[in-house]
Formats: C-alpha cells, sequence, structure tokens
C-alpha cells in the first residue's frame, strides 16, 4: 500500500473540484487497489466542490494513518478560518495553499506519506498572505531545506528536464556549467529509472541554433555540453546530443528517447504545452489540459498538476482533471507501485 | 498567368525527385489553370528522376516564356558540367545550386517570373564550389543587395517570422531592439495582407520566460517589446502581446493569431517542426515533412522548402514532395494567385 496526499492549493481556484473528480474517476479504475489517498486543505470548500459534483460528504480524518483507500477523505488545516470565495485573491487562500503544503511535507518528511500531489496555487494571495515564494518549487525547496531543484515536466513518455527555468534567458547560457548539467542527467537518469525504465535513453538539447552550427552560432554547446555528454557515454550510459532544439522533441515524441534536457524553460515548455493543451477554437478557452510537473531532487516525491487555479471557470464544476490524475499516477510510478 | 521557377538546389540531393513529383500531382489538380511552372538546375538529374518515376521526357527550354504550363520543363545550367552522384557531397552540386539561383533571381528581377520556389542545396557542397554562403537566404540577400531579411515558416496558418535566426543565444537579447520588431512587424503585416487575410492579427512572442514575469525575469519585454505593441495597437493593429512562447503556439494552433514574432530561431522552430515534422517509431526517419520557408525583405518572392537535401535517400524515388508543393502554393499566394 502506498499512501499520497493531495494538498488542495488555493480553496478559492479548481483545486476542490478537480480533486473529487479525480477520485471519483480513481475510484472506477482497476488497478487502484493498493492506492490510498486523501487530500489536505479547506474542509468546506472540499465539502461544497463534493456536493456540487454528487461526490458525497468527504470524510474527515485528523492523520493519514485514518485514510483507508480513494474515499474523499480531508485532513483540515485552518478549521477557523472561512473559505475563500471562488475566483478572488484572498490572505485566506493564500494562508490555506502554505498551511496545506507545510502539512503535507511535514508527513512526507516524517514517512507517514509515500509523496504529496499538488493542486495549483495562487501566487498572489500566497504573497498577500505574506509567504514570499515565486511558487511551490520554491516553497518546497524552502520546507524540505533543499537546494538545486530540477523540473521535470512529463506526459506519457514525453518527458522533459529543465537545466534552467525562471531565469532572464540572456542569464541561461552562463548557467550552462558542467556541474549542471552533471546534477540534472543525474536526477533525470535516476527518476527514468524509478519509473522502470532499465536503460534510459537521455538526450540534452543543444542551447544554440542548430547546436552552434560547429561553434559558428555560439561555442556553449561544444565548449561544455559536448564533454559532459562524451563522459557519460564513456561510463555506459545512452546518452545524446547536443540535439538541435528543433528536432529533438520530434524525436523525443517519436520515442526515439526518454527523456530530453532542455536548456531553458521556453524550449522545454514550448513543445510540452503545445502537445499537452489544446484551445477551443470557438471560443478561445483552454480544452483540455495534460502534463505533469514533476520536482526532482528533493527529499520527498512531489507531482503537481501543469495548469493554474484557473480562477475564472472555479466554482462551475467544468474543470478537468485529467492533469491531477496523470499526477497522481506519476507519483506512484516514482514510489515503485507500477 | 504566373510564371513560377523551382531552383533545383543540390542535384545529388531530393531536389530532382521531388520536382517531378510535385509537377505530376499538381497537374492532377483542378485550380492550377493559371499557373506556369519551370525549373531551373541540371538536365540530366532531372531527366534521371523523371524517367525513374515516369514523368516523361522533361521538355528543354531557353526561356520561361517558352514555359506553357504544368508540363516537366527545364532551363538548363551548366550542360557541359557531369551530374553529380546522388547523395554525394561534390564541387559539382554546389555549382549547379548556385548557378540556378543566380539564374533564377536574374529572372526574377527582370520581371520575367512571378517569384522563386527553392529545393535544397548542400552548404558543404555549396563552400567546395567556392560560394562562401550560410545557405540561401545568404545567397538571396547577396544577389539582390538586401539587408533586413526576415524568416517566416508557414504550414496552412501556422506562421512564423523571425526577429533573429542564425546566432548565438547570447546575442539573441541585444537583438531585440525597437527598429528591428517594427520591421519584423511591417513585413509580417505586409505578407499576411498578400495572402489575402485583411485584417491580421499577429502576437509578439515574449523573449524571457512567462514574459518576464513583471521584469523578474528579464526586462526586455516590459521596455523593449511592449511599448512597440502600444504604438502598433495605437495606429489600428491588432498587435498582442509579449505573449509567453509556452502559451502563444498553442494559440496560434488554435488559430487565435494568424501570425506569431518569434524571438529566436528555436522558439518558432521548436513548435513548427514539432507540429510538421513526424517520424517513424520503427525505422526513426522521417515520414513526413510539412512546411515552408518564405524570406520576407526581398525584392522578389521566394518560397523554399523547410528541409533538407536528404542524401540518404536522395536518388531513391521514396522523398515525400509535400513541402514542395506547398512552396509553390505559398509563392502563388503571395504573388496575388488565389
Amino acid at each position: 500500500m502506498k499512501t499520497f496526499c493531495i494538498t488542495m492549493g488555493d480553496p478559492a481556484g479548481i483545486g476542490p473540484e478537480i480533486i473529487v473528480k479525480a477520485l471519483m474517476q480513481l475510484q472506477e479504475q482497476e488497478d487502484t487497489g493498493s492506492l490510498r489517498i486523501f487530500s489536505i486543505g479547506c474542509r468546506d470548500a472540499l465539502e461544497h466542490a463534493a456536493e456540487k459534483l454528487g461526490g458525497g460528504k468527504p470524510r474527515v480524518i485528523r492523520a493519514p494513518e485514518e485514510c483507508s483507500g480513494l474515499d474523499l477523505s480531508i485532513l483540515p488545516v485552518e478549521e477557523n478560518l472561512p473559505a475563500p470565495q471562488p475566483g478572488q485573491v484572498s490572505v485566506e487562500g493564500g494562508i490555506f495553499a502554505f498551511r496545506a503544503v507545510e502539512e503535507a511535507v511535514r508527513l512526507a518528511l516524517e514517512s507517514r506519506i509515500d509523496g504529496l500531489v499538488t493542486a495549483p496555487l495562487n501566487k498572489a494571495a500566497l504573497n498577500r498572505a505574506g509567504y514570499a515564494y515565486a511558487g511551490h518549487t520554491d516553497m518546497l525547496a524552502d520546507l524540505t531545506e533543499t537546494q538545486n531543484t530540477v523540473m521535470m515536466l512529463a506526459h506519457g513518455s514525453f518527458r522533459v528536464t529543465h537545466l534552467s527555468t525562471h531565469v532572464p534567458l540572456s542569464e541561461v547560457p552562463r548557467l550552462l556549467t558542467e556541474e549542471r548539467l552533471d546534477h540534472v542527467l543525474t536526477l533525470t537518469f535516476e527518476a527514468l529509472k524509478r519509473l522502470g525504465i532499465r536503460h534510459p535513453r537521455v538526450a540534452v538539447a543543444a542551447l544554440n541554433p542548430h547546436g552552434g552550427e560547429g561553434g559558428l552560432f555560439g561555442r556553449e554547446d561544444l565548449d561544455v555540453s559536448q564533454p559532459v555528454i562524451e563522459r557519460w557515454q564513456h561510463d555506459g550510459h545512452d546518452v545524446h546530443g547536443p540535439v538541435p532544439g528543433d528536432t529533438v522533441f520530434v524525436k523525443l515524441r517519436g520515442q526515439m528517447f526518454d527523456a530530453v534536457v532542455a536548456m531553458y524553460l521556453d524550449e522545454g515548455h514550448v513543445p510540452f504545452k503545445l502537445l499537452g493543451f489544446e484551445t477551443d477554437i470557438r471560443t478561445g478557452t483552454w480544452e483540455s489540459m495534460h502534463g505533469v510537473n514533476v520536482t526532482l531532487g528533493l527529499p520527498i516525491i512531489r507531482t503537481s498538476v501543469d495548469h493554474g487555479t484557473a480562477f475564472d471557470i472555479a466554482g462551475d464544476g467544468i474543470a478537468n482533471a485529467d492533469s491531477l490524475i496523470e499526477a497522481i499516477d506519476y507519483a506512484r510510478h516514482l514510489a515503485g507501485l507500477c
């Protein structure tokens, strides 16, 4: 048995309703017998969402050990605080979001749960509540006293890890160091092996167009990435590259690799979101939201949905739970539950 | 009537065979009555490809005015030079490639043809032959004495223009100037209007992740792009942005814009090739090649296939002519032939 906790994120977002939907859908799957899942966050918001979606009344638990399966159960935080209005940025929303993650991290560090799956929070609400984090990843690094985490996006077998993330593009070239690339490759291989891939095939995406074309358009790929890749190859690893950005993701989609190391946020995010997201041409809204965000390098397992709070549709009961279901699926695989 | 010329590129590549295939396919279309197309290049290579593919014997013409429609006709260059072996880099291949483009540009500048469509050349062969160009775009800029061209990639209504192309990533931030962005927007709007779009909707992609998140991850989007976009909006144009790279292409695919201005080569090429190219999972080879490369800012119309010489399959008769057909289609639309 493995136990996972879903942190609700901002209760004013789509968190409560996608939790209810995801659990209702998981209950119908046949392969979930060894899975226990509960949520942490605002009790009122979950009760409200469950009522609206016909999910029954959530069971209130006081410890993860009380969680028995996939019935809708919640470990409440801040029970005296009023639930925020759906779609509104509020101090309360930020407090609920932070406290849920803080509690879940504590349980994970005590090995009382096997990992956490995070629903989206709102950064403005978080900051209004006095928590000066740029987002979940910052917060998790701080709460677990970790540095040098690596962001992985995954959808099925399309997996991208990122050498750098939320920095100006002008700083990216100097962040490409042998040490950092080594670290990212180490965590990428480790994650792929945890996912059950015995001999992972990893491509390192190029920094410069055409991989720098032999140094003509930049030397970083030749001077930094190439020697690291050769060393890994020499050590018996299936590492390729630097592969030009404009073809490496076509090859990844064609299953020629198990993951790609992208050099900067958009290099990895552009192809990922293009494959995972759709817009409805008539309304201009997002139609489906696939994809999981995994933080590698933490002492705990953490996966996340790859979308925001969607305040514009929060409370309407129409939010799509696909990404949350996939995030749960990735968490169980990372925990060795195949 | 409009007359277009296809330059053969390197005769040792797939140029000859995709020319034969494209013309055979175009002959069967109903809407090609006002179209005249001939090729320029190595006569022997075209005859060989036509024989192999059952396309009949090419007609040799000595002037574009002799071209009568879509029958396979060739204006030969360097008739005393032997045709290169398929799949081989050679001095001859480079000479044929250059001379064909040189001749086609001369005819276009004299208004004897309405535009040129280029098949791929091999840069190594070109350089061996003594022509020190990085590719077609360089060569065309030189032959037409033009500066500041803009690369557009197009596949159906998915169109991307590029603020910068073959430069190190580290140089990209300082290439984003108000003057250059103005120029790219001007050429982008002009091209879209030529394509028959009365009120083009154009998005400027962000340089930095999340568009710089209010200056936190870089200020170029705020300081350079934003004022230019506002000025264009003030002048009554439908310009959006800076839109973060990771969502702007999902929106472009969702037809919320008619084109996106990308800041650097891979920002535009990664999503473009992901949508246009496929790999065959079993063999690892490219399966289909869609997409057109259009050079904006030249005094002549020039479109191109968006793939290389494919020396590995040249001469086998299996190359896919989709990209060439689409390049011809874009050329006729740019010339006002709808």
